[in-house]
């Protein structure tokens, strides 16, 4: 079955009102809505509305709270601890991050690790809400663990992505978002649909085994940190996911590294929690707190130019600056539309028809 | 021909003398000392003593200032720009983490670029300077280009490592240093030596192909961003490696891209240089303006003994925590001694009779 093409005000209307309904008030509907969606328009698929019935199912279990008291619970000039007090991650991280930008503002930095939150959808979203504060944004989280460290046959870390915003002048702003796996799960997903193997490195076995078959977490199996095994770099990996699990959730209070709450909320919740929901963190930093902000621009220009006409391998067309693919295909989901897979479609509308709003197609 | 052992104090004594008959003040010389040592120590071979004929040579062709005036020329509460003053690295960087400690005592967080510098050593020794203030230390820099970003056959990144240290309470220090290549150059130099072949994903050759060849560089080549190519994540390496090179560089003024000065003093230099020497990142931040110290010591505590015993893959005795092998090297050398390889210690020898200094053995 083809995939079927939705008018972005159409998924908009329809993703909001379902929030409403769970109770959302309507600024946090339209705020959850933005980044959820947000995923989709950039082309990645496994983070937006294809999730959407699985954060009403953790509200569904109490895992949610759709009226949360998102508090300050300690701060510096610099920093600060949020407690989520269990709301959608989607609404938590645009106001911690907020919070950072502030502090930002009054004394260069601000630094903000938030816990008791959940999925926070993609990274890449909260970090480039400092992009028109003239300012650089960073996000980060924790996930449910999916993967082992190097030498281990435990999956102790989530995905843990890192998203890192840079504004530029003329040229577009460069923004990294990525996961800390050699491969993000969604990756794999798409495979196991296609029936496809993995390529080597993705995932291992259950005892540690090299493997490329795509459905190997369901065998007890793992996914691998950026790297893939010792010889090509995957403690680098382990390193940078564990950067982000200590940053989230043990500067916030959050759980951490085995102790993650699994997303789908039918996955019973680990034993001897040492936290409360999941945790992330933020930065943003002021460019004229280190420089004038149009020589920083100006040089900004130059490094994406200089590496965007580098010369390339026979085949490639041009190096890619990091957001470059994702800006473009939201330009295309935006006009054209945002094409959906029919079992998400199917998804959403028993979803909707559960909570009684209408899919329009 | 065996390695040669050498006990801490004397080459302590050794390259102490060789930094002040290069102009040092006895302080800067002990700072520099100090840092380059702590990279020989921890079996960073490629960072210690081997290099220090290397930095010499960047005093004599006047790349190198042995009496650095280093200046904050920027600042704001949390935030700093230092002028390295063409000092060397391995003075400027511990100078510039100071700044940052400083800022996160008073406002909970610190941050420093540093431009105007040279090679600052081992990465892990200056963000390890924030451990006894119970902070959380951060430092990169970057270098010298020899990487290619994903799909291009140019070099245009230095390997560009990332260094994060936490403390945590009756446990080690959690401290993760990695290059955001997939293997440091040291490594391929090693090989080399050897006469044996690289893993893949390590070089391409001088028009991006996969080579095995670990002297593939003077050839042209290049070496690969962590990940080594598109399929196995390399992009996020280059994303790495690119934040590194922009916080560093375009945050300070320094130069980046294809224009970081090389390291060898007989290589020209760039041409249209867009900055001043190299550039180096640094962070702070205070545990306790997040929370209690007590409880994220207590907390890290249980992270690194969860992730230290969990199950391992056959063969293996145990997952390794960040820092725990340069610890045990750290220690084995300070009592044991620290052996170099004939060539760098004749490299020593013929340093040390140009400058009339003697070492000992």
């Amino acid at each position: 079955m083809p995939d079927v093409i939705f008018a972005y005000p159409q998924l908009y209307n329809f993703v909001h009102e379902v929030f409403i309904r769970i109770g959302c008030p309507p600024a946090d509907a339209a705020t959850a809505t933005r980044v959820l969606l947000s995923a989709d328009l950039r082309g990645v698929d496994s983070h937006g509305v294809a999730r959407l019935s699985g954060y009403v199912r953790l509200k569904d279990v109490g895992r949610v709270n759709a009226t949360p008291q998102i508090r300050i619970t300690h701060e510096t000039p610099s920093t600060a601890v949020v407690n989520g007090d269990r709301g959608l991650g989607l609404v938590v991280a645009p106001a911690a991050m907020q919070i950072a930008i502030s502090k930002a503002r009054e004394v260069g930095t601000g630094w903000v690790s938030a816990g008791n939150s959940n999925h926070f959808g993609i990274a890449g979203y909260h970090a480039m809400l400092a992009l028109p504060q003239d300012m650089i944004g960073i996000a980060m989280t924790n996930a449910s663990p999916l993967v082992a460290p190097t030498f281990s046959t435990e999956r102790l870390l989530g995905t843990n992505p890192i998203a890192v915003a840079i504004p530029a002048g003329e040229e577009q702003p460069f923004v990294a978002d990525f996961a800390t796996t050699t491969a993000a799960n969604g990756k794999l997903e798409i495979l196991q649909r296609k029936q496809q193997p993995a390529p080597t490195g993705w995932v291992q076995t259950r005892t540690g085994m090299p493997s490329t078959d795509a459905g190997e977490v369901k065998n007890g199996g793992a996914l691998l940190p950026l790297g893939g095994d010792r010889e090509h770099g995957s403690h680098k990996g382990f390193m940078l996911g564990a950067v982000v699990d200590i940053f989230s959730a043990i500067l916030s209070g959050a759980n951490y590294g085995p102790w993650v709450p699994p997303f789908p909320a039918y996955v019973p919740m680990p034993e001897d929690m040492p936290g409360e929901g999941i945790g992330h963190f933020f930065g943003a930093m002021r460019i004229d707190a280190f420089r004038p902000a149009a020589d920083f621009r100006r040089h900004m220009d130059q490094w994406i130019r200089r590496f965007s006409t580098a010369a390339t391998v026979e085949g490639v067309a041009k190096v890619i600056i990091p957001g470059e693919p994702e800006r473009a295909m939201e330009k295309e989901r935006m006009t054209r539309g945002i094409p959906l897979v029919p079992a998400v479609v199917e998804d959403l509308r028993q979803l909707g028809a559960r909570l009684g709003v209408m899919l329009d197609s």
